[in-house]
């Protein structure tokens, strides 16, 4: 299969979607729908959309019927961006060689505009209009998982011990791990649940993809961060090199970098090993693995 | 009846709800839980959370049955004044005579703790744990209600135009029945509808009791303007007179005192007269009406 095309058509569906989702520009007011807009289009390359949708797709589902859960994830994953990019928490003025949401819309905005790319998630999530024919007892499912993999107990609560053991020494691989599995972890490890969710899998087959799920959320992170290390500055869209600058948990950081590299490696063996019971509709979804350890941006 | 004693049956309802509902502090990371439960339980007089309950008690439904979405409603006002009190935003340092969350937990871990509690509301009104019972439609139409109230077309939208309009001379009335009706009138008119929805009320009844809120909802932050001018520091948690000193945009700003006090007693009026078909099950929505305009802090 070729990965490339199926990589960009699933991103372009993507993309239609959250123009037909996102509350239009002029629609009052329309600072607030610029600012979300902005940071919705800023060139993400819709990593958990995408997993999602092949989620759907290797569980012999219909991957139109996935995209406004794909949506939300996205939606949840910029908000997350926004609020990161924040003066009183990362405080960077660049995001994918852009200025960040607050440098251009200001504070108070980009705070509002996380906020509302967030609750937008969920009223995408439960909108007549878009989710009719899903069953709703599967939605629910949905809407729960996406929740919890982006509350106090997932994704924020990955980037309260992120901020709280940046610049500390000494830091464990617990720690790291913890935050990894954590602030991305989470919302890949729920984009392959809820896509198989959707596609009518339970059960064993359920399981699988979200053990898929957890291994690549995992090695996509580690491979994160040997990218920072590894990469340009031109590459990875922000300075190379910023998170030992800042003294960031990372895996090379704790683990060096020769293990880290075997670590993300094995992982995506655990994954692909994963869907070992699944015929070619799942080719997408290990093509991905690989792509993610081998990626250089 | 007893509108005070109802009034506190509800709110220990709710708070004890929220014991149960919320993480416990000591849950990791519990530095997050620990602002999320501050600002939960600082006193807050559960306005939100009592008219939802109260609405599906009008409607003969099962009180119980409506706690999660009561809650969930607390939780997203409770976010929104995490937010609003920020240093990028209202930059206030009291709420309701204690410390504002910021000024306890930073900055950081205060944004995060709203976007905790907002995502929380719609894991809540999710969890099978809480929620069983309920037909999952009714459940998908309470979300997104409640997304809808709260988010850029909602309460933010509110909160955009608040404080684009800070400030500005001549706002018109236009301007702030927008921000009042957005920021504040529609989480309330959200409860209504709610509790009706999950009592199982549909049609005209339904309808009766959203015209209710819609009056009551713009009553209640005309009454506020009017308090932040009459009432004392005391009487009311934070400065008295702060609105002006900050050129809010208020009803007695643009209409006078007078006129405002007699717009909110017809809205009153409207509301009471909204459930006209409703038998003794509504005297607590009528008792509230009444209580809302005459009420000291």
């Amino acid at each position: 299969m070729d990965l490339k095309s199926y990589l960009k058509k699933m991103q372009e569906l993507v993309d239609e979607s959250l123009e037909k989702y996102l509350p239009r520009m002029d629609e009052l007011p329309s600072s607030i729908h610029s600012a979300m807009r902005y940071s919705m289009f800023a060139g993400g390359k819709r990593v958990r959309p995408v997993l999602l949708l092949a989620a759907c797709d290797a569980v012999d589902g219909d991957v139109r019927s996935a995209l406004p859960a794909a949506c939300a994830m996205e939606m949840i994953h910029t908000y997350s961006l926004i609020h990161d990019d924040l003066p009183a928490m990362d405080n960077d003025d660049f995001r994918r060689g852009k200025p960040t949401n607050h440098k251009v819309f200001g504070e108070a905005t980009a705070i509002l505009a996380g906020d509302a790319l967030l609750t937008e998630a969920f009223i995408l999530l439960s909108n007549p209009e878009f989710v009719d024919g899903l069953p709703p007892g599967v939605l629910l499912r949905v809407i729960h998982e996406i929740g919890l993999c982006s509350g106090s107990r997932g994704m924020i609560g990955g980037q309260v011990v992120d901020m709280e053991s940046e610049g500390m020494k000494d830091i464990d691989l617990a720690t790291v791990l913890y935050i990894h599995t954590h602030k991305t972890g989470a919302l890949i490890k729920a984009s392959l649940k809820c896509g198989a969710l959707i596609g009518g899998a339970d059960g064993a087959r359920l399981e699988a993809v979200t053990r898929y799920g957890e291994a690549v959320g995992l090695a996509f992170q580690i491979a994160d961060d040997i990218l920072d290390i590894e990469g340009t500055t031109e590459q990875i869209g922000k300075d190379a090199g910023s998170d030992q600058a800042r003294g960031k948990a990372t895996y090379p950081a704790v683990m060096g970098l020769a293990d880290s590299k075997r670590r993300a490696a094995e992982l995506v063996d655990v994954a692909v090993e994963a869907l070992a019971g699944f015929g070619e509709k799942a080719d997408p979804l290990r093509e991905i693995a690989n792509y993610i350890v081998k990626r250089k941006s």
